[in-house]
């Protein structure tokens, strides 16, 4: 949420962040107008740019949604998984299945791409953040537990999120543009797994 | 070596080369003339073009003139080494140091580096080989003595290539320029070898 407007009318926000995630979704930031939009809540453009500065900006909420959504989303499996192994496996295929979701929405080439961070802005930087604590507290569990052996958690922690988002950068370019279809989304699952597995038994003791 | 003319004059091409990976290494290739080298060897312009069709060309010769050092260097650093976590430690410190050098010869921006990549063309898929090949060597090694337990050496290799890669895009994309000074090389340095311990204690009996 961006503007103070969104306070005026929260349901309304929330029904325009859901056409959008759908059509972004779908098609793609690119190829997604403000009017197809409008079209799908069966409200004029108008309505929609008195939230919503531009398309970025509908754009930038829509992949903050996204990203709170995984947080809660990952909270409430942590509070079910009480072996730390099992926790960091799952918090990978779930991080995993959202880096995908995310990709698809955005659909750009690298070009269009580095136009959109700059709306984006720290949004990422913050995210990351959450992500380095998931993986704090899943690890800081297993030193508990005796399960693993970590001198510095806070490292730890920081490489592991690091070396995720390495795969995926490094599957994503070997390509033109921001897509991952369902092969590629297999192989770098079963990479993921591997890398994973012979993390956990890195740390074990 | 790109060009037939090259075979003309074997020793001429090698001071050339010679006078590029410097001019490069020192000001990146964007700031270089193909002046400056020719006038560092008292050469006429026209002599180095005779060599190379244009600057990029010339760069394209020097990145596989490095590339070719790798792989010589930490073939000999290889002979001299029998314990198969000490070789994959040396892998990484040598290939980072690489790396470094590599980008230093480069200091461009991301979007000019995505246009001298069609110059590069396929010599990032060669070298890879190369280097999953070495990686293979080594591990084929651990496993054989029984040091490490591998199931798919192949696959092994490829990822262990992947997550270094992506470590090191991933502190890269943090900049707009591709640029490495001392601090951020200790930073990475320092993670590559927490990886490479987990890593090697992930492949362990």
């Amino acid at each position: 949420m961006n503007t103070n407007e969104h306070r005026d009318n929260p349901e309304k926000v929330k029904l325009i962040l859901e056409a959008a995630q759908k059509r972004f979704g779908a098609f793609g930031l690119m190829k997604t107008t403000m009017q197809e939009i409008a079209s799908d809540l069966s409200m004029s453009k108008g309505i929609l740019y008195y939230y919503f500065p531009d398309k970025e900006h509908l754009y930038k909420a829509v992949v903050e949604k996204e990203q709170n959504e995984f947080i809660k989303k990952f909270g409430k499996k942590l509070e079910k998984i009480s072996d730390p192994e099992v926790m960091l496996s799952e918090y990978v295929e779930i991080r995993l299945s959202y880096f995908k979701t995310l990709i698809n929405l955005n659909r750009l080439s690298f070009e269009a791409s580095s136009n959109i961070n700059n709306v984006l802005g720290d949004i990422w930087v913050e995210f990351r953040k959450k992500e380095v604590d998931i993986v704090k507290s899943i690890l800081s569990k297993g030193k508990d537990q005796k399960v693993f052996k970590i001198l510095d958690i806070d490292e730890t922690a920081s490489i592991f999120v690091d070396l995720l988002k390495g795969l995926r950068m490094v599957e994503l370019h070997k390509k033109r543009i921001f897509y991952i279809d369902e092969d590629e989304y297999k192989v770098l699952k079963k990479k993921m797994k591997i890398f994973t597995e012979l993390f956990i038994k890195g740390l074990k003791y």
